[in-house]
């Protein structure tokens, strides 16, 4: 009987990275470890010595150096708190936040690393969560559509002021001399696998997803890039590099350097990197075309594979290879989800749903679902839309915002509490439609992240407004575990591993036994309530009515007033 | 020198009855005794014996003998307070919630009081806010659509449940016999006053705003309220009278009984009935068309004077003689506007801001409108429809809801609050803008109520979005001077009063010294805002989008629902 294989996932969020050791033969995680970043999202000011460098809002940055950290800190825990051989770990796998990009040199040093660049905001890591480049997004945009660009409709007709050109496009704008001096420009997760082999390399789905790359059709011209600014026009070749290597390849060996900082033999299989949605798809059990997966959290980012291209209205994009090699997947997404609920308990609830969660030693979140539980749906005669943050998918627009409409005097909060989750699943729902009526077949869901985890009522809403059974992923950590799948597919089958990301999902991923299923009975009120959250969706939402633009038009005037208010 | 002469106004409310003793010389108040009606409002069970008998949801009745109770504790105590003999007290004027009405025998007597009818909930008296009565209105209105009544434009297309005709239809239809018996039907305003007088009058404010008479056409015809029930066809002249009088005369002098009641001396003149909005209008200065008069407490009352009759949109009546002898009074109303606060504060409004009220020992709408106050306008980006209670005026619709829009993941509880505000104010002025279309001036503004003396920043936000000066009544407790007031016209300038109300208004009536005057650079911000509610204000209200309704009919049928929810 062989030994067991192993293999390490490792997952960089926004303000920490976790590390999982998994048991390549069924998935088992056997221990996790967390290392929160040293500099955390740095969107006040740059970090000492130069803390006096303060940074406009809407800037996020962070230090490449807590990426080393993570790997410093958090392996080598693994392997102490397991016991595991370092010789049975046979692959590393690692996913990332994205557009999260930096500068580095040509050699892959970050110049935020070397004095003379140390003090610019722009010699750092533009963290996703970076949003500032919106004016760069704009010209993006714009001069893309003039020019008929055929890329344009892949992203729902609009690149993103997060994504990796509009984040080079300001550091070329604002800091051409950083510009000139950057010898690469780079994904934060291709850097890390980059310092784990010591060779570059650039994955498929970043690429395809936050760079509109296609494994058809490349990058855009250098045309457009011209036109955009002439210095711009050679940033692919000369910042970075036409070879993308698809997701599910070995990008190669652990170096020495990294060996030493992890505790891993060097010449360990590394995976090309991965995002942490997209990666989150094989670890909850889905390879194939027609099960869409949902990474619900602050944010839903929604996943299906098709086996052939589809113009899905306002999705955030289509990438060949960038899920499973070999697939087209399909990403649509929704910007505000456990945020909204966040808002709306910190915001809203008065003080004694607080007593009573205190009373019970439970979260408000928990003591208002308890309340809202008891509503039927259609009961409290509200309804809302869901764009708290704007919307993401099939309207793709920054500028909507959140409506909520049928309060009386009798309304409580576990009733507007409800009608929020009603309202995400409603933008779900749209979601959905949208895919299926451009031939993407939706015919099972699965969930993952944090909020199936915590709220039941949510995920029987989801059910219900949606009418299709939801499964939920076994993993808390699907995008670690999703890495360590990837790790062991590096490896391949003669050292351990597997051949191919499905054949490791059949393996190492797992649902949850628990369904929740559609009560017939719901299901027909919601579809009347849906009903009325499409008439308000495309009657604000598609131009007919304007007045949430016009409402930002008039705050912005007010809020640049310069003259005290009475 | 002439001794001072004293009049006395006794305001009835909805939970208590206020007494004020004023110098007929210059409308000081002197004293103010209040009663808390021993029954106060009874709308779960009738008052023991008859405890067992519960009401329906949406019944609101009251106790007569609570009015007569009031009489007894309060003006006698005016009188020890103050040391006013009784003889230097020459007239007496009272207002009324309405339409609050009640059945009694051909001599008045109420038949709650009878132990025969004791125990049946239609022998009470209906309170203002009965609301049972929604199926009679109805009924009443489409059949005045179908007739094509004349009377219906004068009341802005739609009579309401709250009225005079839709309980008395609803006492025929539930409780037949009592009906039978009753020998009149007669608004609580003037079963008081016969009480005090011996002799049964109508005033024509409640009989023009609430009974659909008016002083030209007199009521409905016989054949209306004939096609209504066959037993209804003579409720005019079977239950009540045609013999109406206008506010402003003497009722009669007090009777050997009501004197033993009151401490004052038989034969002291008792002015006719009013009502408590109709009542303050004088009171706060206002006897001349071209002045609108707010009364602005939980909801608003909006009522204008004009020289000639007029349709405006949506309005709740107008009625000759009904607020100023000789002139046209116009009312309108807001169905809720303190209680959309008070809904925010006690459903909406998080710990923290609770938590700084306490440490500052203010009301948390003090803290509230502190924060609020920091804002400017247009800055929140948020927009409401004030309907929380449906639209009284204008659209004339219960079934309208509360809206909100312009909500983002920043938004704070102080942006929300301004901006339930500025929608009342928005309301307020669709009012204004109806009068001014349809020829009915509104130059200047005066405010009474408790609204203005408690919220300084409301106060100026409605006269930045209506861009008119407000003013405030001096008197806090403006009907209960009116009625005095009407108390020294009905004594005569003889008696030591006036002959006319316009002319005790001009020696009685104030305004404060404060005023809050239009900003223009608010009032220029408004001004867009404002086009951004008519917009919405027209497509939910106006019948281009039904969703508000669609959610109505989905909430009933959920609620009818009968079955337990999973």
């Amino acid at each position: 009987m062989s030994e067991s294989r192993f293999a390490i996932g490792v997952d960089f969020g926004t303000e920490s990275g976790r590390s999982v050791l998994v048991n390549v033969a069924d998935g088992r995680e056997l221990a996790t470890a967390v290392y929160r970043y040293r500099n955390g999202v740095i969107d006040e000011h740059l970090p000492a010595p130069h803390d006096r460098i303060r940074l406009e809002s809407d800037w996020a940055l962070q230090d490449p150096e807590d990426y080393i950290r993570t790997l410093q800190e958090t392996v080598p825990r693994l392997l102490a708190e397991t016991g595991v051989e370092p010789s049975h770990v046979i692959g590393v796998g690692i996913d990332f936040t994205a557009c999260t990009m930096l500068p580095t040199t040509a050699d892959g040093t970050p110049l935020c690393y070397l004095d003379e660049f140390r003090h610019l905001p722009h010699a750092w890591v533009k963290l996703w969560k970076h949003h500032s480049a919106q004016p760069e997004a704009d010209l993006i945009n714009a001069l893309a559509r003039d020019r008929g660009e055929p890329w344009l409709p892949r992203y729902g007709g609009k690149i993103s002021s997060e994504w990796f050109f509009s984040k080079a496009l300001q550091i070329l704008g604002e800091a051409p001399e950083l510009y000139a001096a950057a010898g690469r420009l780079i994904e934060a997760a291709d850097w890390v696998v980059w310092q784990l082999t010591g060779h570059e390399t650039r994955n498929s789905c970043t690429a395809g997803y936050k760079a509109i790359w296609s494994k058809r059709d490349g990058f855009p011209s250098d045309a457009y890039f011209g036109a955009l600014d002439p210095r711009f026009r050679h940033v692919v070749d000369q910042k970075m590099s036409r070879h993308i290597t698809s997701i599910g390849h070995r990008a190669g060996g652990l170096s020495q350097k990294a060996a030493a900082w992890t505790g891993l033999r060097p010449g360990t299989a590394v995976a090309v990197a991965n995002v942490d949605a997209h990666v989150s798809v094989p670890a909850a059990t889905v390879t194939e075309p027609g099960t869409m997966v949902m990474i619900m959290g602050t944010s839903i980012c929604h996943i299906v594979l098709g086996d052939r291209p589809a113009t899905v209205e306002g999705m955030c994009g289509v990438v060949e290879d960038g899920v499973i090699p070999g697939l087209f997947g399909f990403e649509a997404g929704q910007s505000a989800v456990g945020d909204i609920f966040a808002w709306f308990v910190e915001n809203m609830v008065p003080p004694e749903y607080h007593e009573m969660a205190r009373r019970q030693g439970i979260d408000v979140h928990v003591a208002l679902e308890q309340q809202a539980s008891r509503l039927r749906p259609g009961e409290s005669g509200l309804l809302a839309l869901d764009w708290w943050n704007g919307n993401r998918s099939v309207l793709v627009d920054v500028d909507l915002s959140g409506l909520i409409v049928g309060a009386t005097l009798a309304t409580k909060a576990p009733e507007i509490y409800r009608a929020l989750i009603e309202a995400t699943a409603f933008g779900t729902r749209m979601i959905v439609d949208a895919f299926e009526s451009s031939g993407v077949a939706v015919g099972r869901i699965v969930a993952c992240g944090g909020l199936p985890e915590r709220n039941k009522l949510l995920m029987q809403i989801y059910a219900d407004v949606i009418g299709r059974e939801f499964r939920i992923a076994a993993s808390e950590q699907t995008p670690a575990l999703g890495s360590a799948m990837f790790g062991a597919v590096a490896a391949g089958k003669a050292a351990g591993g597997y051949d191919s990301i499905t054949e490791a999902s059949q393996h190492m991923a797992r649902l949850r036994d628990e369904k929740y299923e559609v009560s017939d009975e719901n299901h027909a009120v919601y579809e009347q309530l849906y009903g009325q959250y499409v008439r308000l969706h495309d009657l604000f939402g598609r131009g007919s009515n304007d007045v949430m633009k016009n409402l930002r038009k008039i705050r912005s005037e007010a809020l640049s007033a310069t003259q005290p208010i009475s």
